[in-house]
């Protein structure tokens, strides 16, 4: 199969950023300006680097956004007090605590204190409660829902469909169960999940017409896994030594591209698949959480 | 196979029940008794039975319990102030609302009203979340850890096995799975949720070590749907007419049991299988929030 099987997540998340946009503008119009709180503690630079691009894309969207920088020895109390007065904060809809934390810090115990009408992240068990149980008024976790966007926008039949589903992270790889188990449209889909206890992970994604990679582990999933025409999504994003790069390293995804792509119906590439998505659904889940303050 | 593969839920629950009443004890030695406010709104038969049932078993095993009865016209606002009552009462741990509820009570607000530390039920989205993100400190919905304790009692191998759930119903399909999928002790399963979307439930079947019916479908699983040995878990619970009795009905599970419980490896009675399980969990629950709350 050509190239022509590529999923463009970087063209779908740019469509949703312009939809997002558009309700951006719409609440400004009448007042409110949606806004955006970061939270990056310690100077891990791939977060310097992710809190960096939201913060970029949300200004393009005309969102208010300001990022708190605290120090790696932040104690967790002190953390915990910022995120109080950013729950309070009016002009913030959503507050995002970048991961990964530092040791001394509990992250359920942060991720619990964020305000569930805040978490634009999704990670709050409230709303993944919600999720679970088809409540629509919570917030999907953006990964996740960002696979799922593409997948609709591709116009992928999902209803009925066999999903395989490699990794079973709270980030990933159980909500996104959630989302393509319920009885909704867009989903519907017969959904299992195969992880590191699995016997013969092999097998399961053989038979699967959609299979979603997200266990972290480099280059998982072959060509001789999937069956002729299946769909795969990549949301894995693992570092591996490369001598040949200056840095010694390179990212690498959980699917095998090169092998798997001539025989995939439709693949994401990695980069330029999954990730855009993330920020995309970030946004749009500010905008939300903005028009619902507007509403209530 | 003879008879000898039916797993007891009575005994097992019995076997529950011992050890409540011993936790139960030890709190009372310490000046707390564990208590459990029932509410039941309307005069719906089975709940009558029902609620009736729970009461007595709390009763025998030293558990103080109360029983709201509320007119089948009360106004949703007025069952919220008697939650809310209850919520601030110290003398109750557990609060239970009975399903089903009348037309004009919204089940969800009414269920994320019950504070979740006082939710023994398991209903409260926030519970929900804390079990699908693996954190052991919410409540287990009563079914399907009724389920896993009976799978875990008779032990049944669990780590690595393959576990079709047919169903993914809030109360016992979707919360299974979670319990089931988690990367601990006494699980680490390959989870499949088959439901009425699923294009071929049967081959789930036939492949699964562990097949869960919870689909409310009377016998819907076949001797000619699973594989010799598989273990069968009934917990369907349908009216269905029956000339030959008094009634004119009579109640089957979602499991054709004289042709299945041959071939299966080990099967649930039903009734006597996953029946008994759930008030020994509800009760279990309710001792375990009154430990916490002796402790905080």
């Amino acid at each position: 199969m050509s190239a022509g099987n590529l999923i463009d997540g970087r063209a779908i998340a740019q469509q949703i950023h312009s939809e997002t946009a558009v309700r951006a503008a719409a609440l400004a119009s009448r007042g409110l300006l949606p806004g955006l709180a970061f939270i990056r503690v310690g100077e891990d630079p791939a977060s310097q680097v992710y809190v960096g691009m939201k913060e970029k894309k949300a200004k393009e969207l005309s969102i208010l956004s300001t990022t708190h920088v605290l120090a790696a020895s932040t104690a967790q109390a002190e953390l915990l007090q910022l995120i109080d007065r950013l729950n309070i904060d009016a002009r913030y809809h959503g507050i995002l605590v970048q991961a990964p934390l530092p040791r001394q810090i509990d992250a359920p115990t942060v991720y619990s204190a964020v305000s569930p009408a805040k978490d634009v992240d999704g990670f709050h068990p409230l709303n993944v409660g919600k999720l679970m149980m088809g409540d629509p008024n919570g917030f999907l976790p953006c990964t996740p829902a960002g696979v799922h966007e593409l997948l609709i926008r591709s116009q992928i039949p999902l209803d009925g469909s066999e999903v395989v589903i490699l990794g079973r992270g709270n980030i990933v790889g159980k909500p996104m169960a959630a989302i393509l188990m319920q009885k909704t449209r867009h989903a519907n889909c017969t959904v299992t999940v195969v992880h590191s206890g699995t016997r013969d992970a092999a097998m399961h994604c053989r038979r699967a017409d959609i299979v979603i990679a997200a266990l972290g582990v480099p280059e998982f999933l072959k060509a001789d896994m999937i069956r002729p025409g299946a769909v795969v999504i990549d949301v894995g994003v693992n570092r591996v030594s490369d001598p040949s790069s200056k840095t010694g390293t390179k990212l690498v995804g959980d699917v095998a591209f090169a092998e798997v792509q001539p025989k995939a119906g439709w693949i994401t590439p990695n980069p330029g698949g999954v990730g855009p998505m993330t920020i995309a659904m970030l946004l749009a889940n500010t905008v939300r959480a903005a028009e619902r303050a507007i509403e209530s």
